[in-house]
């Protein structure tokens, strides 16, 4: 049963995200070239993309972590929204024919559909381009820091350890059998890494404790996975019109899910497990940790 | 009548050529995850793509001009091996199908032909990752130099006005009939900024003048200019096998080039005004600036 506390939260976290989501959004506009810059078909294609409708969950935990250590949001933005912008690059690339191939992404045409396939790969390299550039530049930021950032980022985002390292395997998984364990790995690189970055990045910027960032780190990788897990999930129970693509693409294809893996009570029950874990490496902190709390409650019971 | 101290300095420039591409290609080979590294395929296509037999011509540039003002190899090497690897990813994405569709470059299987569309594609982005990680991560530079050098590097690469946006315009010249203006404008964003971004980084690790750094853009943009110029008139008069591509593509096909635009002859003419032009900026810096002279005699004849 939901007590009233849990829903005082859940409606600060709800307004929480929503004001994350328009200063990001905002933000964003700024860093972006217009519509009418030239050359226009490739930013009119960047915003198609960074403009869907995204829920912004990795600025906001960005945001999350840094004011839990006590950084302002001017210092957290930009980086939020380089992060961000490495999540839309990595979506474009994903959806291209010869990878992912989908057509459809938060209810609308995919950027190369939209835009054709050379529009939509050259977004996303310089989406990448714009997200480096944005921290390198971001003078709220001590130089070290930027430095740091840069580095953290680009390691969460490339190989051998990060997003297109993951991005490979997972591609290359498709035409095998995958276990429990590899599925784990490859998750952890596709979509944890930049995840667990963006809590690390939250850190950086507030200047917290190496014993700090630690315990962050281990959090934001048990969120990370949950996110993963509850997306494999709401692909098989959500309804099209709630998940923004064609539901069940992934449990129908030989690609490893973890409800391909460990069926759908598995699946679920490994999901409140990991959603534990999460809670539990937050009780090292000493800093009020409602917010890190309310969002690992929000993945576990999201439904879009 | 070439004079005995020119044939010198040409085969000192060879030298200094071949033994920069050979600091270059060990460094990268440092830089770069091995074949045997997982996951093998990106990694394998990254190596294909950069230990192709390039020229390394932005890091010999990039070496040459931080030389000219005093900064020592060691300082310069990594900058130069970034530079590097946002050409080769730019090679490898310009030669997808739904780009340039090129099958062959450097007398060999393009990036995508040899190892897939999906592998191609990842290959690129994380050269591009590996770029602002590698300049981010010098210990050799000072913090506030590598941040200007990431920012350098990200604009000269990304859009609005650097290669990414360079691409994007000559795609959408390929549809109709373009001037030598709007040409000149594809070349300077598509592979001027890059140049031009080469020769400044060296500038910056040299912590030379604001006047120096001006100068030496200049000659660069010049020399990125007539680098261009050279490749379309090598284009028509050079062979296969010297070329390592089909000759002639681009004088065929609708494409603009200087020698569509302005003749072979006239092409010839405008090398020739270009290369004066880059000397006669060298003459604003007090330094000995022979290594930069030759660099702009080697573009301006070169056979390959």
């Amino acid at each position: 049963m939901t007590t009233p506390s849990e829903i005082s939260l859940e409606i600060s976290l709800r307004e929480f995200q929503l004001e994350t989501q328009a200063l990001i959004d905002a933000e964003l506009d700024r860093l972006i070239p217009s519509e009418s810059t030239s050359p226009n078909t490739v930013h009119s294609a960047m915003r198609w993309s960074v403009f869907a409708g995204g829920k912004r969950f990795r600025p906001i935990l960005l945001r999350a972590v840094g004011e839990c250590f006590g950084a302002s949001i001017s210092t957290l933005v930009r980086t939020a929204c380089s992060v961000e912008m490495i999540h839309a690059y990595s979506l474009i690339h994903d959806d291209l024919p010869s990878m992912d191939d989908d057509d459809l992404r938060r209810g609308r045409a995919t950027c190369h559909i939209r835009f054709g396939e050379a529009a939509a790969i050259l977004a996303g390299d310089a989406l990448q381009t714009l997200a480096f550039k944005t921290v390198a530049e971001d003078e709220g930021l001590a130089a070290t820091q930027r430095l740091r950032l840069v580095s953290e980022i680009a390691t969460a985002s490339g190989t051998p350890s990060g997003m297109v390292a993951g991005q490979a395997l997972d591609l290359d998984a498709e035409y095998r059998t995958v276990g429990g364990e590899e599925l784990e790995q490859i998750h952890r690189l596709k979509t944890g890494a930049l995840i667990t970055t963006s809590a690390r990045c939250g850190v950086i910027i507030a200047n917290a404790t190496d014993a700090e960032l630690l315990a962050v780190t281990e959090y934001a990788a048990q969120l990370g996975l949950l996110f993963q897990i509850t997306d494999d999930l709401l692909d098989v129970t959500a309804s099209a019109e709630t998940l923004g693509k064609t539901p069940g693409k992934d449990v129908r294809s030989a690609k490893a899910t973890y409800v391909n893996i460990h069926g759908l009570d598995g699946a679920r029950h490994l999901a409140e497990q990991v959603h534990a874990k999460s809670l539990a490496t937050l009780k090292q902190l000493k800093q009020s940790t409602e917010r890190l709390h309310a969002i690992a409650d929000y993945i576990l019971n999201r439904s879009a």
